[in-house]
């Protein structure tokens, strides 16, 4: 696979004569790709429906015949003002009811028909203009769904999509009070223009109702997206492309990527360690200015999957950035090695965020590889390393995994509805099962809920399902290997209740969840041999072996050869213990990796990331702080 | 007395062939009682005038031929989705100026006189109906006043209410503004239609403004239930029980008990632990799975005056629920110690909640004694062991007290009003006293604010009284033990201002608090004799004795033979010694119990609850954790 | 200088037989002046455009002929509720969009146009008929601007106030567009009109939105204030005060005083502990009954500066108070000791706040220096000592200050809009510089951002200063002593940008700001020497010599002999080795006083305070907690 660096530009943030200069730049930095364009809808048409190209042309020239491949971005994130003129209710309402006002960016809700069909004619108007363009390489749809919480819109548009949406499901307002239990506390319905969004009730809205509403509102990207897609495939063969983020659950990723060609994202390691991953004080200290060593690897290995094989970062921190709680400088080092972790994951192109610094507006406290004064800031060197060591290491191969983790959105939003223990999060219970693959060392494929095809794989995790996919189940009952199930699977219906006889459905495990307890996060479940279950422990019973039991003689790992149960939320040195021994069981070699220390076996090589800020030995090699390591295999 | 067990049951989620069965079921769980209906408007009614009666007969005909006894809700805590279209302002409306949408329960304003009248028509319906039945041996009206905060609510209706209600207190605005001292920042009102509700004030509200209209909608509460109390008694002769809640003091339950036949409430010891109790990390810890151990004997003692010596637990938790921030299971043994330990405190009946946990809508993690399968959940047993054990032990006859506590409702208004202190809290207070003289072994009577006798007890607290009434001070005059008045009792006029002179007024005794302070968590007043006061102080002068002083030598303890002043608020070990020491000096036998052992005593018996988590002596005996003991007096 | 004292006093609240007694029991306490009217509105005019007179005119004769001089408040804080009914858009409306309702005080929007015309026409009425009263000595404009959060409003009023502003400065949107930025996310407008207020944007606005709003909003303040001052000035010739608040940045206090005569503020050091400062647990539970021993220290040199050398204490806290979360009781002593303080630091007068306690309304639980039943509070024998003590102490001469501190409020409006760090704060860092300063025993003075002239200190502090004034640093290239700038300091243009070449650009001295970082509260970035800094830390480039480094290599302090910059936010003992060590290069005597010490020198005599609540040795003398010590030079 051939490995590429890009960069985000912006052309009209600066005087056309300096295009020229950067594009050279670039290049000279060791650059092949450059997006552009995503921000620009107020240059692209000032005045409704005329059109302003001429600047937009001579930059994909400029940057074209320098010898950079153009990624062009959508501005479907940015209407300009004029918009709102014309659609005074396109502005998406948060939870409260206010309606969140223009002044940013994402100002639009996605169930409003107006303005899709405004981002269908300007998608059709690039596409017309430049989808034959040699220098055009890729496209890119919007930019970072949801980002600022813009997937849940409590508006009068969303209310009647969803009303319509819920017709269309349920057929009748029966069907619905039936499948939502709405007899529970005389909450039926007479007719779908009755139901209102499950926001600002008395207390909590059934569970049921508000799952309904993430999924309306989860389809509305989806189908906000393919209206895009399929506009500009009518002008284009270039792949397109989405930027998705770190740790967003409220939209069905899978069903994004299903209709675009590459999944990218944007990494930004230090910024969400800060701003949305749990941990202790101490590892957040430890990881400060390298962000977690797990969180970058899991979306590489999430988004490759949602991309169908294709991966790339396309926003990759550079330094201190501007929105998280707290802004540190990465430690020298950093931007390499995130460059490296990304193509050891898959990643065809990494793109650093953003060429030049800008002195205005919201982000001119984010670092690029130029300061605002075209200084080079400390990550340009650590670019151009990058590109030199692409240039001199032989291709590595495709990896494969001989573990696999099941994710599943509709799940999160499951858990986000019913949550049951005020610290339950699905992303949050599938992470401490990826890290714990991680730290053994293992490469890791996450695989979507209706994944139907186990073989290959020698270990499967598939924590907090609510519901196991009938092609999982099939592919389960065939799967040769150990999968471990569990906690909270397969315990509800597709409605979110709970079903009977009572889950999970195991193919050939007699084994079901009879009582549910969360406890606060002080509290542990004691395990025979010494580990811990935290915040979340299931009662099993059946006539299924006991692999694992509470010290009060709980069932705790429950299950056949194959398929087993996980009844509770085990810590971090009770995860790499379970890992550990299922590894054992299956003959798969496995580490227990010191702090901050992480590997990645390609096809030829085994890369070692050193995420800790001191140097640690890998077998006979020091590698350095914030150092990359390889070695061929 | 005959005690009795009982169970909540909504035969409208069942399919009617299973009824008779779950009736059989009950009966053989040793249940006799069986609460149903109260949620169930929408199968009653769900079309507006078209009641639908036919399968509420026949689910009282199988209940009551089966033995049961049925207690008979009124719905109107869930209007159906229909009231709505008739009367779209009778939604409350939250102190953020937001109307609580429909999707849940309570969705209605105590002001609306349209859904009062609502309210009154199908009370009057089903009185016709079922006021004769001879299966309905009781009725519930409404369910769980306050719910989900919704006592307040500052709507439109509310705020003509309350402009009439004002009119008909103070007959004039210049009354008023004179009562409430509206000259001090220009607030004066020239008419009852300029005073607007107290909420989204620039900065706090006048308090006298505030506690007026905490008072009216207290008053809403109890207009709303009475005018169900008077429709039904129109046409039965069963008693009329409402079931209160866990710490809610935003309306005068003993004005609405005084409309009622039977004080009964909810208990959830484990999620009230989780919810509405300050407390260590370690207390919490500690009861995790038990519930504060005087936080349902404060609630019987209290409910019970307020039912005029007629108590019920309406509602018992069985196993997890779903409500909590975090949801333990019980320890094995809880739900027959709940139940036992509210017959000691005189419950006739207590009612576990629900039959079988319902597999849908919100509650559907709510544990009953059936699982959503219909299989046995842990607390059937422990049900089936009370009911035995009922039947085999004697009457016990009925218990006195030597110690009372009065509370009253009003000074929680007038201290949520203006607390001085972050952490002043009127219930806080009260159950702090409660707590020192339950650790004592005393049993307790909780008396009203307006209680004209004290006889025959021997300890009397008066913590927390925003101003002593004019009975109470009469029967205080007459006292012939040691009534310990404050912290923080009599100090304020009836409008919520500073009497001249300055209070405590108490018969005989001349002292005065001259200055208030509040301290932060942390800061402790310490005392002569190693005790501490926390979070309040009131400096006292006058010429009574000092009984206590501070180290730096403020009286603590002030007052004649009989009546006291206690000028702070004692941690527990200094409340414990300083209710030691009072019944020390009144010749009463008091305890220093250990932790989570708690004692009552019946006119026959002895009853030892252990709420710990571990094993405890008592005396000779062993009690086991969360184990209840008896012997005999 | 003529010292005295005085007191707030409420006639309105007190039946007219009290005042003669009242007004010779406050001479006879010791007190000159009297503060009286500013909540009165509603008894001057109860009925729109009857004036009612009499009762003020008595109240000021009694008050006159007693031998008290008054200062009259205009009541514009307390708009009566009728003029609601003339203006029902008049309240101002929060961030949230929920307008703040009648019923407290300060129920005003600060942008509407009629009710600034209201406030012209009572400071019209009151100066003519009480513009040349004997008696009447100062007028005192509206009270505690900003107070409960009110300068800003998100108002209809507000947002045509703004728009009309943004024209006036900007002249052309394209202009605005281009100032801001506006280009980075398509935020161009078209029109003026088009632009709204800066509030529930659905992410950050752009932070020079942001910033113009704050300007705008603060200029509103200063003309509504001014509107006044011109009225007031056309009647009498009586000083011209206002009353601010403590670390109040919402408004620049530099532009209202430049309207006004003296420069008050109310002085509550215990609240302010607890309400609005940073510090340990310790330093809070330390000072629990003194309040922060540089908090009033600090607000005494900034509003005298403010007052162009004229300082009043208008309110001083003399006992517990009512608003803030805890309210402990002072400290014997500290009611003389704030006095004698504010003195030292060159105050004219002291006023207490308030009289007598009123009993009713909102600060009834705030102490006088009489209680509620007109009895001696334990501050009004200290305020008679304090008046005794003035009598006997000579004049103590003028002081002058060796260093200064710069301190500007758009540079706290830009850090607001911009913190780059959660606990960046624009005063704490100012607050934190001029500690240090005052731990060493200097005499210092605030000076306003546009200083132009330096001359007579020899070390001058300027942190966080957004942008350095033209005068300022033409000031600071003549200057001879030793100024440390930053951090964060002239990194930014006037529009809140970043600037090439990169800042601060001072007079010769060769470095730039090349790269910011801001840091968690428990991570430190290590200096030579030992000392940490915290916060916030910014990269430094240049030739200019590096007088401390960080551990790491990197510049800390940098710059000329006369011109340095501070690359980061030292702790307090960093930031003492840094003073102490400039004081030594410039050979200024300075001290390490010991916890809650501190001194001020005026010409002839040094004062000592002591804050801690123990004893503590000054030289041979033992002052005592809460104890004052004056000593001739």
């Amino acid at each position: 696979m051939h490995r590429t660096l890009g960069i985000c530009y912006y052309p009209e943030h600066w005087p056309q004569d300096q295009w020229t200069e950067d594009a050279a730049h670039m290049v000279a930095a060791g650059l092949s790709w450059v997006r552009i364009g995503e921000f620009a809808w107020a240059r692209m048409e000032a005045v409704p429906g005329t059109l302003t190209w001429d600047w937009l042309d001579r930059a994909i020239d400029v940057l074209g015949t320098a010898g950079l491949k153009v990624v062009l971005g959508t501005p479907t994130a940015t209407p300009p003002r004029w918009m709102l003129d014309k659609y005074p209710d396109m502005l998406a309402v948060d939870a409260q009811a206010r309606a969140r006002k223009f002044g940013s960016r994402r100002h639009y809700d996605f169930s409003h028909p107006g303005y899709r069909n405004e981002c269908r004619r300007i998608a059709r108007l690039m596409g017309e203009r430049y989808g034959a363009n040699p220098y055009v390489a890729a496209w890119q749809i919007d930019n970072e769904y949801d980002c600022h919480d813009t997937t849940l819109s409590y508006s009068d548009a969303a209310r009647r999509g969803f009303q319509d949406w819920l017709a269309h499901r349920y057929q009748s307002p029966a069907a619905l009070n039936r499948a939502w239990g709405n007899v529970f506390w005389s909450m039926d319905y007479d007719s779908f223009a009755q139901i209102d969004l499950p926001n600002l009730t008395v207390t909590e809205p059934n569970p049921a109702h508000v799952l309904a509403f993430r999924r309306y509102s989860s389809d509305q990207v989806v189908a906000f997206n393919k209206v895009q897609a399929d506009e500009l495939r009518r002008h284009t063969s270039a792949p397109l492309i989405h930027n998705y983020m770190g740790r967003i659950t409220t939209f069905d990723h899978w069903k994004v990527g299903d209709d675009l060609d590459i999944a990218s994202w944007d990494s930004y390691p230090i910024g969400f360690l800060s701003d949305r991953l749990e941990g202790t004080a101490k590892e957040k200290a430890t990881f400060l200015r390298q962000g977690h060593p797990d969180m970058q690897a899991f979306h590489h290995d999430l988004y490759r999957a949602v991309g169908k094989g294709r991966l790339w970062v396309m926003e990759q921190q550079p330094g201190p950035v501007n929105w998280a709680p707290y802004n540190p400088a990465p430690l020298p080092g950093m931007a390499r090695l995130w460059a490296w972790e990304a193509f050891a994951h898959g990643a065809e192109t990494v793109c650093y965020f953003r060429w030049r610094q800008a002195p205005f507006a919201q982000e001119q406290n984010h670092a690029g590889l130029l300061r605002p004064d075209s200084r080079p800031a400390p990550a340009l060197a650590e670019c151009r390393q990058v590109a030199d060591e692409i240039a001199k290491l032989p291709d590595v191969g495709t990896a494969t995994a001989q573990a696999a983790l099941v994710f599943d959105y509709a799940s999160a939003w499951a858990w986000d509805t019913q949550p049951q223990g005020a610290d339950f999060d699905a992303f949050r219970l599938a992470f401490a099962a990826y890290r714990a693959l991680r730290r053994a060392g293992l490469n890791i494929d996450i695989l979507p809920p209706d994944c139907a095809d186990l073989s290959g794989y020698k270990l499967v995790l598939a924590p907090g399902l609510m519901k196991i996919s009938d092609p999982l189940r099939a592919a389960l009952a065939r799967f040769d290997g150990i999968a471990l199930i569990g906690p909270r699977s397969d315990t509800k219906t597709d409605e979110l209740s709970i079903p009977t006889p009572l889950g999970p459905d195991l193919p050939d495990t007699d084994l079901s969840v009879v009582l549910t307890e969360s406890i606060p996060p002080d509290a542990k479940i004691k395990l025979q041999g010494g580990g811990i279950f935290r915040h979340w422990f299931e009662h099993l019973e059946g006539t299924a072996p006991v692999h694992l039991s509470t010290k009060s003689g709980q069932p705790a790992i429950m299950g056949g050869d194959h398929l087993r149960y996980l009844a509770g939320w085990p810590d971090d040195a009770t995860f790499d213990a379970i890992i550990g021994g299922l590894c054992d069981a299956l003959d798969l070699p496995s580490f227990q990796l010191a702090e901050g220390l992480r590997i990645r076996d390609t096809a030829t090589h085994r890369f070692v990331f050193n995420y800790a800020p001191r140097a640690q030995a890998w077998g006979g090699t020091i590698v350095p702080a914030a150092g990359v390591h390889w070695e061929a295999l």
